[in-house]
């Protein structure tokens, strides 16, 4: 049965039906597998190993701007995540709740973190008492539960893999630069290491984070022309920290609230890789995160010195630490080329008989089929400087996609045009919740993705409601 | 407030009270705190980094013996759940069940994973059909929760942090190996990062887990004489496999059952560290896991030249890979000292004007005090075998204690006796679970913790029975 998922000839095309398209690559690639367990999924070895790279690039960069790593409870209590009114009102309908404990009744039933600003709020009413002990910037990785009705794989299910970093501040500015600083943290993860180019900036009043005074964000945008929120963070003022009760004796020997910030990405990063760098072929893995950067694949294998030389190879690539494997499996190049197309491996290496004699080798990008035949001596040499270009070019090509697909407008209509087409609109609007909505309902679905610039000319208007506009706002669909 | 938690001049000697001893280590070193819910606690930066270095380095070794990881459900549907009933047995009275999901009763409620042996066999249904899907061996790093009514700080919590392979092979044999392998890796991280000599052996069958055909364990001796479980293996044998329905088609193309392995190491492990190293000033940690091995503490920091030297060193140190402070607060050296020796900082420096003078600075060991003047131009070449000697040090020290701790006897009046004392007593015994219920009520509370041997000398007889003894097991109270 593994062997026939393996085969990619099943594959849905992205423009037939991309929906379908990208279950079939999460499957077919071995991401996940759907578990008994409605709404929640298995993450396979291949699909949790590109998360694990993931991990480490972030909790690096995490570490080096001073966040440190906790860990708390995986349940809250109803009494405690009550507290905080705005915020509930956010999560309550979604929320997956424990009523007995041990075989008795709790009288204080116990939701499962959907996310854990009151718990942390909690920690730190105990930890923190004087300005010496700010700030905090704690960070931590766990799953989260939502109770979704309609779920997919990496983008929207009942639990999902995420950091959650919450932190306190004796100053606004301070937490104001904390959330730009990590907001910058993602951007750069998903340049250097993803290969995604984000649309990032505030969110509008009406998308804003349940509870938050700013919330920031950054979006990618998919081959089929949709936004995908893929992290955002948060400034929350000092409103959860009041209700929590959280105090602390401040410079002026006087009691203060601290300031408070939440950033949070999740595995809908690995979503976000699929549908940015995808094709008809199946995945196509950035280096930095790909489980396999180089596939060797020997062709006629039993010919002499062939698999010697595909192993050799391996050993030199390794000694690199670089992450490679020679496929020396019974299967034809044919079918192995196919399954580490599918499974998004960035560069393949082919070796055969007649390439052995010319001491050369054939080397094939995943993303864009280029072929370079290289001497084998200089392989060694050439390989970490050809997985580097291999990540330029997924950027270059993710960027150029991005670039093209972002219009200016200053009507309803040429929005609602753009918006049916796919990709970005920037139109300048009021700001106000109620013109958004609005927008979303004339545009069905739109919505305002991230504000683009704070200020406009003079005299321009909001072109719902005709008022004065404050904000140049993209506007997309989105997931 | 974070201050005074600080200040050791409160801490319990551990021979007046060791349970209390080790809670106020727990918290004066700043490891966890108690969260709001009962039962549950917040891993905090000290003790959650000392976590992340435990699994890195089972982490890498999983992995050099071919182990990958995934993620599963954090719930259970309990229709799935009852189906093993030996397992369920063990562990129903301590879920926790979710009864409501997005605001609605669940027809089939969800127990929050005490242990995931009936997911990975859902799973390994739809991966596993053929010989060639063979072995699996998969590894999961989550929280499960077990309704606990006492609880003490990374010992027995109703939440804790946990690994746990789940594997299947075609063959007995390979599930064997598999088992002992894993125990291996146990111990080797036993030995060479956490500085703990294990008893290492299988369980008797009345202390095997809930399903298993045979258990392994590893125990550590705590300062108290007692004995904790820090590792578990199981062999499973097919039965899981069979009330599953896991099948494959064998090489003889017939259909087989396979044989099922599963392993696990808590944040136990943390306790166990406490509980083997710490002394009256606190925390003491092997270099490989302490989030500071070396702390640089100036002496008359205002003097000419000291703070300068002592950052000096510490980008030297830096430079090696060294996890490295040091300490510029406005505190006195003396309570710098007692601070960093209740956190267990391997290995301290010292450096005032005099030493400076010298070109000397000042070493000591947080192990057992012993302190090395040492020229300031060697430190760099010094301070890494210096962290290794320290790691030895610690061993041998643990490894001296528990030597002396193990008696053989072979009557239980000796058994009762060796075990008020406290430590192992080795004795030959016939196996069954009732005489080891004997046992336990003999000697109020010990128990069969390994099997030291599998065979006796002809004519050996069991102590509490009388008839023919089959093992000799080592015996101790335990946590």
């Amino acid at each position: 049965m593994a062997d026939i998922q393996n085969k990619n000839d099943a594959i849905t095309s992205r423009d037939q039906d991309f929906a379908q398209w990208y279950t079939d690559v999460c499957r077919k690639a071995e991401l996940m597998d759907y578990s008994s367990v409605k709404g929640f999924i298995d993450y396979l070895p291949y699909g949790y190993a590109i998360w694990e790279r993931i991990q480490a690039e972030l909790d690096r960069r995490f570490k080096e701007n001073g966040a440190e790593n906790v860990y708390l409870p995986m349940i809250i209590p109803s009494s405690l995540f009550n507290k905080e009114k705005e915020h509930i009102e956010g999560f309550a309908p979604e929320t997956l709740v424990a009523t007995i404990g041990g075989g008795e009744t709790l009288a204080d039933p116990l939701i499962v973190r959907p996310t854990s600003e009151v718990l942390f709020c909690d920690l730190y009413k105990h930890l923190v008492s004087s300005y010496r002990d700010l700030p905090k910037v704690y960070n931590q990785w766990c799953s989260v539960v939502r109770w979704e009705k309609t779920t997919r794989p990496f983008l929207r299910g009942s639990e999902f893999l995420w950091q959650e970093g919450h932190c306190l501040f004796e100053t606004e500015e301070e937490a104001r630069n904390n959330v730009l600083t990590m907001l910058n943290v993602y951007d750069e993860v998903g340049r250097d290491v993803l290969a995604i180019p984000f649309v990032k900036g505030r969110k509008t009043e009406h998308e804003k984070f349940a509870g938050a005074v700013a919330t920031y964000t950054i979006e990618a945008l998919m081959h089929d022309g949709k936004a995908l929120q893929a992290g955002t963070t948060h400034y929350f003022g000092t409103s959860f920290a009041e209700s929590f009760g959280v105090r602390y004796l401040g410079r002026g020997n006087k009691l203060e609230v601290p300031h408070q910030t939440s950033w949070g990405v999740s595995t809908r990063l690995i979503g976000a890789v699929i549908m940015v760098h995808g094709d008809d072929n199946g995945l196509v893995l950035p280096p930095s995160i790909a489980p396999i950067q180089v596939v060797i694949v020997p062709v006629r294998q039993q010919a002499e010195g062939v698999m010697e030389k595909c192993h050799e190879i391996e050993g030199v690539l390794k000694g690199l630490g670089i992450r490679v494997k020679v496929d020396d499996s019974d299967r034809t190049p044919g079918w192995k080329f196919a399954q580490w197309e599918m499974k998004g491996v960035p560069l393949r290496i082919e070796l055969g008989p007649r390439d052995l004699a010319e001491g050369k080798a054939v080397l094939t990008r995943r993303v864009n089929g280029q072929k370079d035949v290289l001497p084998i001596a200089e392989l060694e040499a050439m390989i970490p400087g050809v997985l580097s270009e291999i990540h330029e070019q997924m950027y270059a090509k993710a960027k150029d996609q991005l670039d093209h697909s972002v219009v200016d407008v200053d009507n309803l209509e040429d929005l609602n045009a753009a918006l049916s087409k796919g990709g970005y609109a920037r139109m300048a609007f009021c700001g106000e919740p109620e013109c958004e909505l609005k927008i979303k309902e004339i545009t069905k679905g739109g919505t305002a993705r991230a504000i683009y610039k704070e200020e406009v000319p003079e005299g321009t208007v909001c072109p719902v409601c005709g008022k004065k506009a404050t904000m140049v706002v993209y506007f997309a669909k989105a997931y």
